[in-house]
């Protein structure tokens, strides 16, 4: 059996109106061989980084060639540009606003471009729905095998922003963020273990972790070891510091969200690895 | 590789459920080599209306031969009809409830067939869940090339209505309502570019939209022109007028939502084309 | 047309995060070849009784040799086991906490194992993700045609749990309770026809249901057939007598929800067959 072309799909469309299947039905009029996937359609509404870290949790699980689909674009109809941005492994289409920039972050070997080829456009072209006349029809192109030359010239001055990173406040204190709450209520913060490899030390040193209305004392290894309401650190499967509860939302136990401060405070050990 | 047979869903069945997957299970019994594609399974509860809105929304950017399985039926298990609809283009599965209504009214060449071959369905037969029992097998052998002539007789007196349309209140003054609001809080009405062709004029001839609490007065091509907290008027990828705003919910500020008035006034034209 | 092996998914992943779609690019990493169907991912977090009805609601709806994958996992990480469970027709890959306890209630003919063949999983193994580094990994590889006995030894001991029943509260009453509130808001009761075959009796007898704030005494063969603001029992297509009404959430109506106590009450009848 022959392996279909895959794409997937990343938006803040939603699933209450009709465009997330528009879009597929957009691509799979150009390219009905293609396997589409959805990544995720609820990031919010208009938060690049939002989509940003959607993608960067989920792209590299793909199968090689795998080309995703990113359409978080509250500039749709201005001048930002759309993109085709091709690592190694996969091709990303989506637009120039930095929703790639994680991604670009892992990525080393990169070929961006402007894509301008706008015969692969659906017409008549509407100012408000590039995800259907403009993404979906390039992607579709691509996992049809067009060659990567043929949508438009390289760039090399993309969008890209750095993610939020924690900052070391003083030897032993980190000041980070809540980059966002996941379905179960835990707590993703922007603290991954290079911020602060003492905390992954046998024995684990002492430490305080400040968010919302807490204090976090405990780390476990994995949910269920947690007592019931407490709160505790875990080394969650995105990479980061979580703070999480066993069967409970730590939001709502710690009356905290996305954008709170984390403050981890390591008891006589310097946060080395921090400001990285 | 060969083209794999389509068949859509729009149903009111929500994600909350098992519904949508007893449904898809049931296709693939009898149709393992479909390919099912959702469009939107977020349509009202019970609002025939609404589901037409999605499904004319999204059916024509489908490859030729799709099948579309529609299922918004309050009245399951009474006496209203299973209907096959065939366009030039597509085939329809739903209940004869109006839901094909909008796609009535643009595919002028249709054959509307009301399905009365029970052994296709599944049985027992529930009187409850028609999409997984009728809808489902029905859609899964069309997809599979049974005639449509076998499904049963055809029908001229299927159930259609007409879409809400914008009044002329005088000669300058058009009302209409809020049709929905889409994931991103613009607010879709009913008025047309055919409705009001003097916006479209160049130069655009003044006017005021008036929408809940607030009045609006600026038309832009795209949403990033707009400045931040202002309504504005915009023709939408639906081919409706919208009320939007920049990266925020226009329905928040203008505190209105779906059945809302909206008046839309035109400066020294007359609001021609309306009344169509 | 070859038939492509299918993978259902069951979750309480939500849709709001990038989980169920880094799984599905872990499925199709090892097995591109699969056809992923998604039967629910909104099963309350942690609920592992709504995940087992999810599935029982839908699993016997798929093609023979079907792979359905459940996760509902509160204990990630922990000792709990990953089992895969056989029945004539299909395969169940899922934590081993009694989430397939309904399915085990219906096919007798099953041979579960423990999964310990760990070069299957996806390496680093996260603590806290094994529905991407254990369950889909295992999954594909059952949809690629590994056999059973590669995954683990044969075990006896897996958890199975018997879901809620009806008690008889004298002769004339049964007490249960409302296992989950659907899309519609219609109250589906743990009650089923066999535990009071009087209710099926034609002329059916006179019966009196009281749940939340409100007494039911009419029973309808389909929804449309309530009266407006009519709350009614039905004997629904899950196999549950739900309490509902007509285009209105019963819930509402009722003011009742998950886990409120549900007498029904037989006039002149022995509550004959319950608490079997």
């Amino acid at each position: 059996m022959a392996q279909r072309p895959i794409v997937t799909l990343t938006t803040d469309f939603g699933l209450n109106d009709h465009f997330v299947g528009t879009v597929k039905g957009a691509i799979l009029s150009i390219a009905p061989e293609v396997e589409i996937v959805d990544i995720c359609h609820s990031v919010q509404a208009f938060d690049i980084l939002d989509g940003a870290l959607a993608l960067a949790q989920a792209y590299s699980y793909f199968p090689t060639r795998t080309v995703h689909l990113v359409v978080v674009d509250p500039g749709v109809g201005s001048a930002r540009r759309p993109i085709l941005a091709s690592s190694d492994k996969y091709n990303f289409v989506a637009p120039d606003n930095g929703v790639l920039s994680l991604m670009y972050a892992r990525d080393e070997r990169l070929n961006v471009r402007h894509v301008t080829s706008d015969h692969y456009f659906l017409q008549p072209l509407s100012n408000t729905f590039h995800g259907r006349d403009v993404f979906a029809p390039v992607a579709a192109y691509l996992a049809k095998g067009v060659d990567q030359e043929k949508f438009g010239p390289e760039i090399t001055d993309f969008v890209r922003f750095n993610a939020p990173k924690p900052k070391a406040v003083d030897a032993k204190t980190l000041r980070g963020i809540v980059l966002k709450v996941d379905r179960f209520g835990n707590l993703i913060t922007n603290i991954t273990p290079q911020d602060a490899p003492a905390l992954l030390q046998t024995p684990a040193p002492g430490f305080k972790i400040v968010v919302g209305k807490r204090e976090v004392t405990a780390l476990q290894s994995n949910y269920a070891d947690g007592a019931p309401n407490e709160l505790f650190a875990i080394l969650g499967s995105m990479g980061y510091l979580e703070i999480a509860a066993n069967r409970t939302a730590a939001a709502q136990l710690a009356s905290a969200g996305k954008g709170t401060e984390v403050s981890l405070v390591l008891e006589g050990a310097a946060a080395a690895g921090n400001g990285q």
